[in-house]
Order: structure tokens, then sequence, then C-alpha cells
């Protein structure tokens, strides 16, 4: 099993042409029901790998509320350049993380983003 | 075709039971290539709208550089409440929004999510 979902598959593909600026990775989870422990479990330890990479930003797990949610996870995580974004998913700890045992369970479908519109009118580091 | 769309697909579902705290709606677009005009005029309308309304904090609107991104436009906003949320989402100006002429064109997957896990290293306001 665990070979059926491969690292290539766990990393947002970037444009062949690059991109200036800044890139949010959008990144969906199908999680069963009464799973969600062990998901949490092996996307924190991940989540670990990111945070200590060059041009992290912020990430952000969220949990659905929505019943009838198709994707019960989704991580929003903000890289400052796809150079730094690719260079994070291109090491060999990358690899051993998402081919951790029990990932297989968990597929995911990543995709990066650029912010077009931003209305922040909340304050920094808002309770949440 | 107008009416293959309903407010109802555009209001993502609560809970039965309530739900505590912020929500995050998590809003993705199907656009087809070169619509990407007419959606954000559209959108843009739209945001107008929510951006009025009690509980309403925060919003960004994300346009995909992965060339392979299922969809490539994608809402981020956040709401003080539920309740907020779902006061919003049933006014007659608000049904009256999502059946504006062209929006038919654009399918949308509204969910609510609760953030989970926040690391936002970022300063405020950054640029974006």
């Amino acid at each position: 099993m665990q070979d059926a979902i491969t690292p290539e598959d766990r990393s947002a593909k970037g444009p062949a042409e690059g991109h200036d600026g800044p890139v949010t990775l959008i990144n969906k989870f199908v999680v069963p029901p009464g799973r969600d422990e062990r998901f949490v479990e092996l996307w924190t330890a991940a989540s670990h790998y990111f945070r200590r990479q060059h041009g992290y930003l912020s990430l952000r797990l969220h949990k659905a509320v929505s019943p009838d949610a198709q994707y019960r996870f989704v991580n929003v995580a903000r890289w400052n350049s796809l150079e730094d974004f690719q260079a994070a998913h291109a090491t060999e700890e990358f690899r051993a993380t998402v081919t951790a045992d029990g990932w297989e369970e968990f597929p995911s479908t990543p995709a990066l983003y650029e912010v077009i519109v931003a209305d922040d009118a909340e304050p920094a580091h808002a309770s949440s």
C-alpha cells in the first residue's frame, strides 16, 4: 500500500516558467471518520520538518465543521518563494517524512496559489 | 442554465449541533482557462456584500500557480462565528448576488472549517 502514494504525489507542482513572490500551498486531505487523531499525529510530525525550512512563513491546519466536507482537513501554508517551497520538497528528509508508515491512509491534493486579493481586517495573532 | 446552481449550493453547511468560536470558509471555484477576468469581476462584486456583514473578519482570494490545479481559485474567509456566517447567507441580497448573470459558469464547493493549528510567523499585513 505504501507505494501507492509517492513523494511526488505529496508535492504541489510549480509552473514551468517559475513564479515571482510568495506562494501559498493549499493541501486538502481525505481523512476517514474516526481517524482524526492518527492523521493529526502524522501531519504534526511533518509540519515540524517544514517549519524549519528556509522560506517557510506560516501555516494553518483547518478541520471541517461542515458535515458534508469532502476534505475534512486542509492545510494552508505560506512560503516566501516558489524556490524555497521546492527546495523544501527536494530533500531526503522530506521523502522520508511523507513515506512514513501511516500516510498511505490519507490521500492529499496539494496545489500552489498566489494571493490576488487580501483583506485582513483582524489583528495579527488573533486567537484561533 | 442559471437554475442549475442554487443559492444553497453557494452556501457552506454548518453542523446541526452548532459551533463555538470562529469559522473559516474555504470555497473552491472551477474557472475555465481564459475566464479569469470575468470570474474575478463577479467574485469581487460578491465580496463587497460579505465584507459589509456582521462578523466578517478577513478574506484572501487565491489564484493557482500550479498548472494542474483542479480549482484555479480558492477563497479563504474568516468569520467570527457560525451564526454570523449563516446570517450573511440568509438574506435576499445574498440570493440576488449569487444568482447574478454569469455565476452559472463557475461552480463552487464551499465548506466551513475551524483552525486547529496556527503558526503565523509572518507579520500582520504582510505584502501579498
